[in-house]
C-alpha cells in the first residue's frame, strides 16, 4: 500500500550546495515521516537566496502535498531568509510576532542571567514571521520554528541545526503527521543475497511484485564500496493499516523471492535487518 | 565572485525518500563542482517514478543551468527508469545503443569468463538510452553512464552506486565542467569563534561582506551537537580567476572580522581548515 499522506522537504543552505555539509536533516526527517505512515514525495535543496526559496515553496505548493517541511535559514544573520522567502511565495508580509519575541527574550535571559538582554535587530529578525504563521518553541536553540496553513497544506519551517530540527519535529510535528496518516504503519525487511547478478535477479523481483502489488522491492548492489564481498541488498517494504497483516504480507513476498533464489542456487546472506 | 557555471543535481531513488540512505552522492558531486569553479544551484531528489523523473528534468531544463547531473536509476531492475524519464522529458525515444551494449557485454564476459553471456532483457535495458545520447564507460559497475546535449545544457546521467558515480565523474565530467568555468578557482577558509552569540556576530559579518562583496561568509552554530563546547564556525569563501589574488582577498576579510572580534573581546578558536 502506498501512503497518500505526501510530504515535501525543502532544505535551505549554501553549505549544502557547496558540498560542505551532507544533508542528514533531510534523511532523518524522511525516515521519521516514513515510520509515521507518511511518504516523502520530493526533497529540494536551494541556496540562501530569497527568490530561490520563494520559487521552491511555490512549486511545492502547486504539487499539493499534505505537508511541506523546510529546514535552515531561520537564524539571525543576513542570509537566513527562509521566512521572508515563504512570505514572498504566499504574498503575505513578515511581521514581528509577540510569541516569537517572548520565546527569544526568555532564551537569552536564561543564557545571560546577569545581563539586560537587548532585543537587537538580528534578534527581532528571528521573531519576524510570515503573517498568519504561528511560532513554535525551540527547546534547544534560539530561533523559533514556524507553522503555517496554506489551504489544506501544513507548512513547517525548522532551523537547520540538526539537534534543534529533530527536537522540534518530535515535539510538534510528529503528532500532526500521525493524525493525517490515519494510523498507517510502515513495515520493512532487508535481505542480503550473494552469488547472483542484479540483472539475473531483476525478473524475479518483477514476478514477486506482480503477485504482491502492495509490496515494494528495491535492490541495491553493495559490498564493493566498503572493499567487502559484493552482494545485493534487497529492501522489502509496504504500508498497511494493520501492522500484523502488513508484516505477514511482507514475509510472504520475502519467502517467495527466497524460494525462487533457492531454485537458481544463489547463496542468501543473513537477513540483515528486520523492522 | 559568484560562479556563473550553474549545475543542477537530480537524485533518483526511493531509498533516499524513505530516509534509508543519506544522499552522500549529491554532496560529493557538489564539493567537486565547487572546487572546479562551478556552482550547484539546486539539488532535487525524486522517486523511482517515470513522471516524477520527467518533471524534475523538465523543470531543471527551464532554469537553464550549464549542467544537469542525475544519479541513480540506471540499473537493470523495473524501477530503474531515469533514462526513460529523461527521454520523456525531452520527447525523444529510448533506443538500444550499440556502444552501451558492447560495454555491458564486455563487462559480463570479463566477470563470467567461462560462460556464454546472454544479453537478457534486463541487460539490454541498461543499453537502451535516449535518442541523441552517448554512452559513457562505467569503469567499475555494469550500467554505462549517459551524456546528452539539450540546447546549451549538458546533461549527464550517472549510476547511483557512489563508487561508480565518483569514478565516472572524475573520468568523464570533471574536465567538461572545468572547461566551462574558464579556470575559475574556489577558495575557502574556516574560522572557529567562541564566547559570542550568533546574533551579536551577525552585524559584524554584514560589515565585512559590505566591504568585500566578493567574499561570502556563512556562520554555523556548532559544538552542542557533538556534546562539545558551543562555538560558531565561520566559513569564508570566494571564487576568483587568480587563486593567489582570491586567497589574498579572503585573508583580508578574515583578518577584518577577527579585528572586530578582538574589539569585542571574543575568544577565537583555532583556524580549523584552510583550503
Amino acid at each position: 500500500m502506498q501512503s497518500s499522506c505526501k510530504v515535501e522537504l525543502i532544505s535551505v543552505g549554501n553549505e549544502l550546495l557547496l558540498g560542505n555539509t551532507v544533508n542528514s536533516n533531510a534523511s532523518w526527517i524522511a525516515s521519521q515521516v516514513t515510520s509515521l505512515g507518511g511518504s516523502v514525495a520530493r526533497m529540494t535543496t536551494v541556496a540562501d537566496n530569497l527568490d530561490e526559496i520563494s520559487h521552491a515553496i511555490k512549486e511545492a505548493i502547486q504539487r499539493r502535498p499534505a505537508f511541506i517541511i523546510t529546514t535552515g535559514g531561520l537564524g539571525p544573520t543576513f542570509d537566513d531568509m527562509t521566512l521572508r522567502g515563504v512570505a514572498k511565495a504566499l504574498r503575505v508580509s513578515v511581521r514581528l510576532d509577540r510569541t516569537a519575541a517572548t520565546l527569544i527574550q526568555e532564551l537569552y535571559t536564561r543564557r545571560l542571567p546577569n545581563r539586560r538582554v537587548r532585543m537587537t535587530k538580528p534578534r527581532l529578525k528571528m521573531a519576524s514571521i510570515p503573517s498568519g504563521g504561528e511560532a513554535i518553541r525551540n527547546p534547544i536553540g534560539t530561533a523559533p520554528a514556524v507553522r503555517l496553513s496554506v489551504g489544506k497544506i501544513e507548512l513547517f519551517c525548522l532551523p537547520g541545526v540538526p539537534r534543534e530540527a529533530k527536537a522540534i519535529f518530535k515535539d510538534s510535528i510528529a503528532k500532526v503527521i500521525s493524525s493525517r496518516t490515519g494510523g498507517l504503519v510502515f513495515v520493512e525487511r532487508w535481505v542480503n543475497v550473494r552469488g547472483i547478478m542484479e540483472s539475473t535477479l531483476a525478473p524475479m523481483i518483477n514476478q514477486v511484485m506482480r503477485r504482491w502489488p502492495d509490496v515494494y522491492i528495491k535492490s541495491h548492489p553493495r559490498g564493493v564500496e566498503a572493499g567487502g564481498r559484493p552482494h545485493i541488498e534487497l529492501h522489502f517494504s509496504t504500508h498497511g493499516s494493520d501492522a500484523g497483516k502488513a508484516k505477514g504480507i511482507l514475509l510472504l513476498a520475502v519467502r517467495n523471492l527466497v524460494d525462487r533464489l533457492i531454485e537458481v542456487d544463489a547463496k542468501i546472506g543473513p537477513v540483515s535487518r528486520d523492522v
